[in-house]
C-alpha cells in the first residue's frame, strides 16, 4: 500500500507533505508504515498526532494553524472519520488563509460559504470501518460555544484518494469493529429513506448552492442498498472473528460505498438524534469504542418506525435485505417488520438495550430533544417532518429495545 | 436544463464556450435550447457542427483545429459518443498545443502517454442512450491509415460534468433506441464478465501508469448488474414506445451506470470483435441507425458461450437478470443459458438474424478476425484467451442466431 500512496503523492507533485492521524494510531502499523515510506523516498514531510477523536472547533483550529505554518503541498489523513475530518479542514482552511472560521460552517451555525478556492491533494487512509469519510465532503465538529454538532460541507473537501486497505481494518476491536458497522449500517438506511432530492426544498437557483446533502436520488440508491447487502452479510461475522479477512474486507467497502451514497443523499433522524446522545452521555464504559457508531443506531428501530409511512415499499425492501420475511407483509406493517428486525440485528450482537443501557432516564429527554432540534441540517432530509413531540416519543421509545 | 448548463458553465469562468455538436442535431432541440441560452445570457461561444459519426483521426484533427483557434475556456458536447468523444480529443490536444497526435493515442499504435496538462471544463449532454461516454475517460476514432478503431483512454478527458436528461431521448427513433441499448448491455455483460482487475497484467509500476480500462472490480460490478437490471426492465418498453419517459428515463441512466462500469472496468470480445464488424459492412440498410450497438450485440450468445467457463456464475446471474429460469442450471450450462437467453431477447426486438444478415458469409470471416487481431486493448480483458481458430468459431457461430 504504501509504495502506490508513496508514487501518488510523487505524481501529485509533493514536495512538503503534511501526515495527519492520532495520537493512538501513530505507534501502529498504518502510520508507522507510511512513515517509513516517507522517510525512505527522501520526501520531506511533518506529522501532526493531534487529532481530537470527536473534533471540535477548537481542535479543528489547532490543526488548521499547523496547517498554515507548514505550508504543505499535499495532505495524508491515516486514521478513523476523526482525523479525516480534520484533515479536510486543514487543507481547506491553510488554502484560504483570509477566511474566518465560521465562513465555510454550514449555516445558520455558520455562513455556509461556498468553496472556490483551489485546495491541495489529500490522500485518506481509513483505519476503521465506518465513517466512510475518504469519500465524503463533509467534516462534523462539536462547536464548543453552542454546545452543537456542525460541520464543513462542499464537495471542494472531498480527499483527492481514498486508499481503502482492508489489512489497516485486522487491528481493530470487536467492539469498535460493531459500533463503527452500526454507522455504515445506518447511512444506508437513513440515505434510502431520505426524501427524494426532487421533493426537498427550497431549490438552490444555482448548481453552486447545491448542499453537500441532496436527498436520496438514483446513484445514492445504488450504494445504500449495495452496502446494506454486506452488512447484512458480513457484519456479524466481522464483529466475531478478527481473523475474517474476507467479512472485514467487505465492511471496509461497505463503509466506503455507504459514504458515497450518504455522501450525495445525506443522513437524518438516526444522526441527527444521535449527536445529543454521543454528546450527553457522561457515564457509558465504552465511550472509547466510537459511541458514535452506537448513539447512532440505538434510535434505529424507533425513527424507522415512525419514518416507514412515507416510503413503506423501501422500508420494507431494507428489512428483506436484513434477514425479514417480507411476503406476508403489508406496506402498513412497514416501519414495525423494519424495526423487529433491526432490534433482532442489534440483540444477535449483544448490543446494549436502549437508551436507558447508556445512563439516561426520561429525565433527559428534554435535554436529548433540545440537542437534536439545531440538527436541521439532517433532519429536514428525514422523509417525514418531525414536532418537538415526535421528537421526545422517539427518544423514550429508544430507552429500551428488546 | 439550460439554465443549470449555463449556471454550471459561469461558476467554471467560462468567457468563450465551444459547442460541439452534428449536423443533424444542430437544428433540434437539445442544441437549440442550448444557443438560446448562451445568446440570450451574452455568453461568447462558437459552434462547431462538423462532427462525423464513427469519427476518425481526420475528424478529430479538423475539430482540433477548431478548438485551437478558438482559444476557448469551457467546452460543451451535445449529442451521442461521437460528438463527446470528439470533443474530448478537441480539449485535450488544445490544452497540449504541442504534442502530436499519436503521444495520447493507445499504444501500440500510438505513444499512450499519461496526461499530466490540465484540460478546461467539458460539459457533456448525452442525446442518445447508449455510449455512456460522458462518464467516461474514453475516445474512440477509427484510425483510417491501419483501417483499424483505436482510442484515446485518460481520467484525463473524462467530462467534468454530465447532464443526464432524460428529455433528450425523446426524439431518437426506435431503432436507435434498440442499437443503443444494446451497447448498454454489452457494457453492462462485458464489464461484470471482464477479467478481474487483480488478475490482470502486467500490473503498472505506478498508478499513474493504471489503463483506463482495469478489469472487474466491486465498483464496477455494482453498476454493470445494476445498468443489466434496468436494461431488462426497461428496454422493450423504451424502444416499443417512444411515448414511455419512464423506460427511456431510465434507460438514459442505465446508459451512464453502464458508463460508470466500464469506464473503469473495460469491455471485451464483443466489442473487439465489432470493431471489424461495423468497418467492414457495406451493404447493411440501416448503417445510419447507430450500427455500433447491433454490431456489439450480434456476436454476444456466441461470446458468453466461449468465456463462461472462466466465471461460470457470473454467466448464470446475469442471464437470470434477463430473465431465464436458472434454478436447475449448472454452471457447465452458464454459458449455453446465457447465449439462449439473449438469442430471445434479440427475437423478441425483432434483431435482424445475425451476421449473415448485415450481408456477411463465411468468406468474410477471415477479415474479421484480422480486423479484430489489433483490439487487443479491449480483447485481452476478456476472462478466456482467444487464438485466431477461437475468434474465427465465434464469427462463424455468429452468423445466424435463432
Amino acid at each position: 500500500m504504501s509504495d502506490f500512496l508513496l508514487q501518488d503523492l510523487q505524481n501529485m507533485g509533493a514536495k512538503k507533505v503534511c501526515l495527519m492521524t492520532d495520537r493512538n494510531l501513530a505507534q501502529l502499523p498504518p502510520v508507522q508504515t507510511v512513515l517509513n515510506s516517507l522517510v525512505r523516498n527522501n520526501i520531506s514531510f511533518q506529522v501532526y498526532d493531534g487529532v481530537r477523536v470527536e473534533p471540535t472547533d477548537g481542535s479543528f483550529m489547532d490543526a488548521i494553524e499547523f496547517a498554515k505554518k507548514g505550508a504543505f503541498d499535499a495532505y495524508v489523513a491515516v486514521g478513523g472519520g476523526s482525523t479525516m475530518d480534520t484533515c479536510k479542514a486543514a487543507n481547506l482552511y491553510a488554502s484560504s488563509p483570509h477566511s474566518e472560521f465560521l465562513d465555510y460552517v454550514n449555516a445558520p451555525i455558520g455562513k455556509g460559504k461556498p468553496v472556490t478556492v483551489p485546495l491541495k491533494p489529500l490522500i485518506a487512509v481509513p483505519t476503521t470501518s465506518g465513517t466512510g469519510s475518504e469519500t465524503t465532503g463533509v467534516a462534523i465538529f462539536d462547536y464548543e460555544h453552542l454546545k452543537v454538532k456542525t460541520g464543513i460541507a462542499s464537495r471542494a473537501i472531498k480527499p483527492t484518494l481514498g486508499l481503502v486497505d482492508p489489512l489497516h481494518t485486522l487491528h481493530m476491536p470487536c467492539q469498535v469493529v460493531a459500533n463503527s458497522g452500526f454507522d455504515v449500517l445506518c447511512h444506508a438506511l437513513e440515505s434510502y429513506t431520505a426524501i427524494p432530492y426532487n421533493m426537498r426544498s427550497p431549490c438552490p437557483s444555482n448548481p453552486i448552492q447545491r448542499p453537500a446533502y441532496q436527498g436520496s436520488n438514483p446513484i445514492s440508491d445504488i450504494w445504500a442498498v449495495h452496502a446494506l447487502r454486506i452488512v447484512a452479510k458480513y457484519l456479524k461475522r466481522a464483529v466475531r472473528n478478527p481473523e475474517d479477512l474476507e467479512a472485514r474486507s467487505s465492511m471496509h467497502l461497505a463503509s466506503a460505498f455507504a459514504g458515497i451514497g450518504f455522501g450525495n443523499a445525506g443522513v437524518h433522524l438516526c444522526h441527527g438524534m444521535s449527536y445529543p446522545i454521543s454528546g450527553l452521555v457522561k457515564t457509558y464504559k465504552a465511550k472509547e469504542y466510537n459511541p458514535h457508531g452506537l448513539s447512532v443506531v440505538l434510535t434505529s428501530p424507533a425513527v424507522f418506525t415512525f419514518t416507514a409511512q412515507m416510503f413503506p415499499e423501501r422500508h420494507l425492501e431494507t428489512a428483506e435485505i436484513l434477514g425479514a420475511d417480507i411476503r406476508t407483509a403489508s406496506t402498513q406493517d412497514a416501519g414495525l417488520v423494519l424495526a423487529d428486525t433491526l432490534r433482532q440485528f442489534l440483540f444477535d450482537l449483544n448490543v446494549d438495550d436502549g437508551l436507558s443501557a447508556l445512563g439516561y432516564s426520561k429525565d433527559d429527554i428534554p435535554s436529548l430533544v433540545k440537542g437534536t432540534l439545531p440538527q436541521e441540517r439532517v433532519t429536514k432530509l428525514a422523509p417525514r417532518a418531525q414536532s418537538e413531540e415526535d421528537l421526545s416519543a422517539l427518544f423514550e421509545a429508544s430507552m429500551k429495545l428488546y
